[in-house]
């Protein structure tokens, strides 16, 4: 494996940079799709490509999405069909990226695929492409060594993922199952058991409209939605204290409430009469969605005793747009214990084994599908929905590697 | 004056309702200024009709407009000439208004000019074309009573009062004084011979982007923003603890700091790294926007000691927009007694004199043009710039049967 990719690293590099350079950002997948599936079609994979939106998908409890339309936007699987009688596994990557932002804090175009000093950078080279090359690279690796496995291979590249997931539920409800799934989202080669989860949250605070000249005749929105900022910080730390599980220790704050949006007022002269404050709350993997919401709304109709305002008009809480399941894996499971090997064949360490500060496609693929899900790739978090984002091409090719001897010990070689 | 007026509430009515019924927002300007030099024409007065922009307004230091062209909304000037050997009077109104805001929080649309229990209703009604009917009212009272007086008096229509006065500006520059004016902004009928100034700031606060699941890696902008509106705050505080002014007794903040909009953040999953706050600061009659400006900008610098972010990234201030000058005038001067014994004449009662809450045209008046101004008119401010606006038509005809006995006066009736 090791001396495959290293020979085929020019070629892994591009075909990463020429998925970073199609910007994917949502509903505008289908370009860096198509690359996806010509490599896919190359490696001659059994291919399975189609629009989401059938199986029952939007009736599902678990289906969060506002969009309305997926159609010329496909999700792609390419199996690697095995002899027979191995474990099958799934490695699934989403191809959709999270909007470049401003450009004018990129250095350079933001789908450049530039690379300079061994790092590759543009929107999703890190969360997810890098990984997804390095699912490609694994399994090209193994097909071009001439090796046949025992268990079948089922790649998945979907769309989505940073909307909530309904391309990897998409990919549940149509019959995909394995005995075990690889998300190579960027963990910076930890391995991650337990996933985060996560949902979005809006809330809505009303002040009293005024002119600014007699700013004490209205009640500003803001000043108000600062109180529940406030509030919003305690809950987070209420609910960061009750974590135990010694796989957050070195995570600062495990169930992060992320104040992601403020907008409130349209005139500087004016007393702006709504505050609307949009975020991301994070649920713990041994909780549930629900519990996490519950906890939420009991927080905000309780914001101040102090402050009468609020005690008669109580913010409004709504969840929109995304959500994403925990994942909970038990740390002992056997596919941990394999990828750790692996991991240990080519970095000469043991791996670092921690929760997710982050939800992924994984809280979808365990609970939904009941598929045994660890999170293991290429990338750091840090430049992840950030400006210049870029990846180690170094760390792709190990990543490579790592889930290739997995592949061959999971899977079993074919005489 | 009285029975004059009273005669005439109808037409007087029916005058206010056609101007309410044109929107005049900032640039749509032309159709209330048509209604107001209709009847200007109908009353033979000397007009004055132009669109401003040349006189050097540009290049004047009291000059504040982000408006790159006022063509086709022109300012007006219409001057009931006196026999001579009077006083003459200026009698100045604005015509332009701010957005409607939100329509859904209108019970009826923002221009109906519908009238119910006495109330005319609609966006610019209070502010302050019920004051600009009123004094119309008062001149065509005059006049078609029969009476002439000595002195001028010379009635303006103005855009560009809410967004900093270039129109006022213009008639100072046009060569447009006299010994005394009136404004009759909604002041409740009391009398304002000082003004708040204001000037309308932006601040950009820093921060540093992460994704929301590792939140603690990121330095979220409007957790640093709220920092930054606590300061304001106390700001506030102590420039409102030096205000000694008996006028500002029954006014809780003399010169309010209005946080009027505050905007950060694109992605409810992101740390935003931006966040902007803009709003307006009040000025004393007896400071300089300078000084003002001076301390905010000195507050700003020292936020916090404890917080090193913000000691290292200060919030970035700028001055944009609207701006207006304090005024400030003696309140023993004779406008001021003149103005009193009318409304006594009218109201049977002293009236109230104080410090406006707000900025008005006046302070251009007074400070560039060296007229002393008095600002006075019917309406209430809390209805101003609020959805619902209206005025009390009682109010617009006292107002202008006080206004003209201030003209009999001030003037002086020729025989």
């Amino acid at each position: 494996m090791r001396q495959y990719i290293k020979e085929n690293r020019i070629k892994g590099t591009r075909l990463l940079q020429k998925m970073v350079q199609e910007p994917s950002t949502r509903g505008e997948e289908s370009g860096a799709q198509a690359v996806v599936i010509e490599k896919c079609r190359e490696l001659g994979f059994e291919m399975d490509i189609w629009e989401i939106g059938g199986d029952g998908l939007a009736g599902h409890p678990a289906f969060c999405s506002d969009r309305s339309n997926f159609k010329g936007n496909p999700n792609a699987v390419g199996i690697m069909r095995g002899t027979g009688g191995g474990k099958s596994m799934i490695l699934n990557g989403h191809i959709d990226v999270v909007p470049a932002g401003d450009v004018k804090d990129w250095d350079r175009e933001p789908y450049s695929g530039y690379i300079e000093s061994g790092k590759l950078y543009g929107r999703g080279s890190t969360d997810m492409k890098g990984g997804t090359a390095s699912l490609l690279m694994a399994m090209e690796a193994i097909k071009n060594s001439g090796i046949k496995l025992k268990g079948d291979v089922i790649f998945q590249s979907v769309i989505e993922e940073e909307s909530g997931g309904a391309g990897s539920l998409a990919t549940v409800l149509r019959g995909y199952k394995a005995d075990a799934a690889i998300i190579p989202e960027p963990t910076n080669m930890k391995l991650f058991p337990k996933q985060q989860g996560s949902m979005w949250f809006r809330i809505s605070v009303k002040g009293k409209g005024a002119h600014g000249g007699t700013r004490y005749e209205g009640v500003n929105a803001i000043e108000k939605a600062m109180l529940v900022i406030d509030r919003l910080r305690k809950l987070e730390m209420e609910r960061n204290e009750r974590i135990t599980d010694p796989f957050f220790d070195s995570i600062p704050i495990p169930i992060p409430i992320n104040i992601g949006k403020i907008q409130a007022g349209d005139w500087p002269s004016s007393v702006p009469d709504l505050a609307i404050i949009e975020g991301r709350m994070g649920v713990a993997p041994n909780e549930t969605q629900e519990d996490a919401k519950r906890e939420m709304a009991e927080a905000l109709s309780h914001i101040s005793n102090a402050d009468s305002w609020l005690e008669e008009n109580t913010p409004v809480l709504e969840w929109f747009g995304a959500s994403w399941l925990p994942g909970d894996l038990d740390p002992e499971h056997e596919l941990i214990k394999v990828l750790s090997e692996s991991f240990k064949g080519v970095k000469e360490r043991e791996p670092l084994i921690e929760a997710s500060p982050w939800a992924t496609d994984g809280g979808i693929l365990s609970k939904v599908g009941g598929i045994p899900v660890v999170v293991f790739g290429p990338g750091v978090t840090e430049t992840a929905h950030q400006a210049n984002e870029y990846i180690r091409l170094e760390d792709v090719f190990e990543s490579a590697e790592i889930i290739a001897l997995t592949l061959l010990k999971w899977c079993e070689i074919s005489e």
